[in-house]
């Protein structure tokens, strides 16, 4: 049994996957301005009207009974969190995540304010976040399959926006204006534009993928510089020196060779290295679809997780 | 407590590695011609004459006590396979695991074979195997986490020597007989041949990945043509069609721009496709250290995955 925490573009299309693909069981879904619950699981007629419920609409759906976020934990062993990130203190999510796992609930999460900031905290504990970075392309998993080989840097495209933009300019030969603005109109930049733009999000999946493979890094840690256009082969590269513990996220020139380069549009790369390795992972790191496929497969892992050998 | 079955080279540098960077304890190593077991765990200086033991030796080392592989069950929780795959039938492996997990233990395993033949027998238990493909690169996590996406092929270059010989020839100019030699004399081949050459390894693999991924493809299913040069650009190429259930290890001459050219010497590479996403990894296919490093990570996973929540 699941609660849906946020139901934006993300989590209605989960729900969808959710109802098409499993016979999993949504027993409560909140919105920004509250929720509705029916311990029992809604049955399908419920959830094309909840569906059907503009968005922040879900308390005044009709749908089962409204209810607090609490209450809800008593039906439902798994939260799935597709709220939006707050990079500010990570709330209210973390707070949800709190007094989710105090009451026996594992969390399943696309967004990534909490790991980012708060990822030694939840570590250990049954948060399931492979979501959160690259979306589709489960690099979270590998990383944690490298855990034990020492890990010495990343170097990735990360976010998928700004990778669309500069492939624009460089590839199709847009001015940086005109890809920015094309980017905006097909929706590809976040509301508050600042999260691709100035690298919030690649630096919140480059301190994921960090604490991923064992290396506490911090938002903090990450110096970060704006998108900007330099000339040929420009890429917005999030890097981690693990070993040192510096990272940033800025606007680099690659050389004509750098594998990186074959990351083109809204395709992520992601290079890890470690004592041994050089691991380099390409794919799809965004899409709606995308995104609630691979919190299915958390979701689906965390039930599997629950049950005692 | 672990149970090393098999102590050939990767096995000891698992030894090695577990006793320089856990305080994890082995209670019993097993070779081709017997074990020994403590039950309390071997102490430094009997691990190091279990290092000095020669092939075959471990019986014979004076090390804890003449024992029976059922023995030792009651003195483990999972028992480590790095003994060599037998592609004729799987065993004795595939008996070791079935009347292992019927005690209890938990699998960690290198060995190929068992896997490769049966992997539906073990899927659902507690057998780890992500040491079995592209050893360093754990590409199974990688592609347990893409379960959920509707899967439609693999394509890969999955066997490290095969393709040093073919990067030999075509990077370096060798000829083709004089490449073979080279792998032969660096000890790189099998000590079969036909386990690479005629693409048992590489196909093993596809089948692993093919089930991890979720098809149940069988190894008598994948046609295999032995390894040739055919000129420029020749990959010997795994690839399976997972929608129909086809699938081959081939030499194919790839086009200029095909992804997995850049998968060189004992790199190897491979693609996922799925139905929202294409998947490339590129990484370390082989090496003692990097498959203990593997096996060691698993060791971790199968003991966390004991304990109950």
């Amino acid at each position: 049994m699941l609660i849906l925490y946020g139901f934006g573009g993300v989590g209605r299309t989960l729900v969808e996957v959710v109802r098409s693909r499993t016979d999993l069981k949504i027993s409560a879904v909140f919105d920004s301005r509250g929720g509705v619950l029916k311990c029992g699981g809604f049955e399908k007629p419920e959830i094309e009207a909840l569906l059907r419920s503009p968005r922040g609409g879900v308390s005044r759906s009709g749908v089962g009974s409204p209810a607090a976020l609490e209450e809800a934990f008593r039906c439902a062993e798994v939260l799935v969190d597709v709220s939006p990130p707050n990079y500010a203190d990570g709330e209210p999510a973390v707070a949800v995540y709190r007094s989710a796992l105090k009451a026996g609930l594992s969390i399943v999460t696309a967004n990534k304010a909490p790991l980012a900031l708060r990822f030694q905290e939840f570590e250990g504990k049954p948060v399931y976040y492979k979501a959160t970075v690259m979306a589709g392309t489960p690099v979270v998993d590998l990383a944690l399959g490298l855990r034990g080989q020492r890990p010495l840097g990343i170097r990735g495209i990360l976010n998928g926006t700004t990778n669309y933009i500069l492939s624009r300019v460089d590839l199709d030969g847009l001015s940086f204006a005109d890809a920015l603005e094309e980017a905006k109109a097909k929706g590809y930049v976040e509301p508050d534009p600042a999260i691709d733009l100035e690298g919030l999000d690649a630096a919140a999946k480059l301190v994921i993928l960090a604490n991923a493979l064992g290396v506490g890094l911090s938002l903090g840690q990450v110096r970060r510089e704006p998108l900007r256009y330099l000339g040929p082969r420009t890429k917005y590269v999030a890097e981690a020196d693990l070993e040192r513990g510096t990272a940033r996220v800025s606007p680099i020139q690659l050389g004509p060779d750098d594998p990186l380069l074959s990351a083109r549009y809204s395709t992520n790369a992601v290079e890890i290295t470690t004592e041994v390795n050089e691991v380099r992972v390409y794919g799809k790191g965004a899409g709606r679809l995308e995104t609630s496929l691979a919190l299915l497969n958390d979701v689906l892992r965390a039930a599997r997780e629950r049950r005692c050998r």
